[in-house]
């Protein structure tokens, strides 16, 4: 497969037949967007990936109701940042269906096709008086270059916003794939959320929607890790109107793939280099696996653990942290047979140490986009690639501050 | 059961039968206590739980060789500090076998009687010179009274040495359970090692033996987490020499039981307390567990989360963090049937949060003392406690300076 995957501008409205909008309707006292909208000019097949947290919050239960209703179809999403809507019991799942109706009111659908996000502080009603006035300005003021906007109004505190999109050539025309994503804030205490919206504008049915859906997000939004904190609102919804005229069949399903993969990953990227307190960006592979779930469950013990990401953080080469980390992981791992990487060099391989090239490695480690490989020398061929931060100071004060 | 448990002085020698020494042999170049040696006058009883990271250090190794070719039989337990021999290859395993070798030697016995630890810097091999000339001065020093002094000999960096003892008034007579134990340093880079031990001066076969110290860890020294990293070195073991004329049957098992739990919870408490950055220590209890494991692993999970460690040491009564890492640890969880309490304080019940209780909780959470429970709301009635501690950015400041 050889697809030409081109990076454009606009993020989420980069396809044809979506409009979206940002604003502030008063939800944050900060006065910064609270609100997003995003609408398909035509019903959209869609599609969601949700928080396993069994803790779900009320948009994430309205959202599962709604894509179950409408067997995988939705014109809009809602999204409101400040608050998160979680643990507000009866109340909260009240306020998730209104907000779906208030955006079907003012858009001209029926709640059904409508999905909602929430994200911010848990524990929080709405404030509902805030987005019956929001939602239809918000509506008012769709817009097909509204992507930018969009993606302020799911940000929390989150240094930077997230936008991404890609034109894809295939044989049967061109399609787009756009995305927005906020996360890794926290920097309000008790919030804990990441979201990502892709969109394109080839037709995809629902169920192969999912599954690309599914696909792409493993390698992406559910391949990195800020402090290894599912949240309660975790979500990412995927939507394709048809707009380009481009059906995805069999023969295209994987150019749609690359594509969607190729727009969370940046996404997914951006979320973890603006993760709290992060300084680096670090990509953990393991190697030498001797299953695909072995190969996941090391890296991924590997990019959460403490003292790992402190080292990076000093940026010391202590490659004794990696393999003890692999070596807690569950994953099968043979001491003698594995291998430790940092950058090009290898610190450990063959049952030694070579502590020779730490000096080389201290170096390398100061840099702010990093590599390091794993090979759990069991035997087998399998791989995977984690990206994860490095713990700071600044990652204990953000969340150690009581919250105001 | 109703045993009269009473704390006495004297560590690991508190019980008749075992003399220990601890001195500076050259392994650190501080200065400081390297070196610890603990005899039982006669043959014991032996018993060990191990690591389960299977990047397991050569000591760990040659202990458990030991045991099995002894079928439990111990007379000494030779301890460096300040080299781990983990990750040391074939020289790292001659030299755990030759540091056997010179403790039977110094103290009249053969080499598969005597078990061996090591605790520091990971993926350095040991300093065989000091330890030829220090095992035997060891064996010279050893006394009765020497219990704290083989408490410091094990230590890296822990802020205070940790040592208990009880004494068991049973209708068969009196007997003795003495512990020591080492963790949390870590402040030297590449350290990451908990060590405990634990002398009864009781006569107990090594199945029963072996039998009671998996059940006291389970609750004591497997209950404890700083940064959940289980090292290449963790070990604890058990010595049983039967000089009080007591001997531990069916009827006195549970006697036992308890003088092990009791000495090993207040080392492994110490381990805590004395961990990494650590300001307080937090109990974390969950109940209303669908099953026993469900309570572990839930409570395991808040007790290492990164958001809930910074909240409390910001005196935060965060609980949607408590609820959130509830919801995302695996086990059966409720969010309408969960209650989150923090000390006396119910901060969430029936899925409504009670904010107006925040501020007493916060004042709470200023102590150095917590207790935090968490009802998982599915219905069963299995409980566990882990306990932790806050994180600081000290851990980090510890954890993130290069290496010396």
């Amino acid at each position: 497969m050889n697809t030409p995957i081109t990076s454009i501008p606009g993020g989420v409205t980069a396809p044809a037949g979506f409009r979206a909008a940002g604003l502030h309707c008063g939800i944050k006292t900060s006065g910064r967007f609270d609100l997003s909208l995003l609408v398909s000019d035509r019903p959209a097949a869609a599609a969601g990936v949700f928080t396993t947290n069994l803790a779900q919050a009320a948009p994430v239960l309205v959202s599962l109701e709604h894509l179950a209703a409408s067997g995988g179809r939705a014109r809009a999403v809602v999204t409101n940042s400040g608050c998160a809507n979680a643990c507000t019991g009866p109340q909260g799942l009240l306020d998730a269906h209104e907000m779906t109706a208030l955006a079907a009111a003012a858009t001209g659908g029926v709640p059904h096709d409508v999905l909602v996000a929430s994200t911010g502080v848990i524990g929080v009603n709405l404030n509902m008086a805030a987005l019956r006035t929001g939602i239809p300005q918000a509506a008012a003021a769709l817009s097909p270059d509204g992507g930018a906007d969009a993606a302020l109004g799911i940000m929390t505190t989150d240094p930077f916003p997230k936008s991404a999109a890609v034109a894809v050539e295939t044989s049967a025309g061109t399609f787009r794939v756009g995305g927005m994503a906020k996360g890794s804030g926290m920097i309000e205490p008790r919030l804990a959320t990441m979201l990502g919206y892709l969109t394109t504008d080839a037709a995809v049915d629902p169920v192969r929607l999912r599954r690309v859906l599914v696909d792409a997000c493993r390698f992406t939004f559910n391949a990195i890790t800020v402090d290894g904190e599912p949240s309660t609102n975790d979500c990412v919804f995927a939507l394709a109107n048809g707009a380009a005229g481009v059906t995805i069949d069999d023969t295209l399903e994987a150019a749609l793939f690359e594509a969607f993969r190729a727009v969370a990953q940046e996404l997914a990227l951006g979320i973890v280099r603006g993760g709290e307190g992060a300084t680096k960006l670090v990509s953990i592979t393991t190697s030498g696996a001797a299953t695909d779930a072995d190969a996941w469950t090391a890296a991924r013990a590997i990019a959460n653990s403490l003292l790992v990401k402190t080292a990076i953080h000093g940026a010391d080469p202590n490659w004794g942290r990696l393999v003890a980390a692999a070596g807690r992981s569950g994953a099968r791992f043979v001491l003698d047979a594995a291998r430790v990487r940092i950058g090009d060099l290898v610190l450990f391989e063959g049952g030694r140490p070579f502590d020779e090239r730490a000096p080389e490695a201290a170096t390398y480690l100061q840099g702010t986009d990093l590599a390091i490989e794993v090979n759990l020398g069991a035997g087998g061929t399998h791989t995977a690639t984690v990206w994860t931060c490095d713990l700071s100071k600044m990652y204990v004060q953000i969340n150690a501050e009581y919250r105001t």
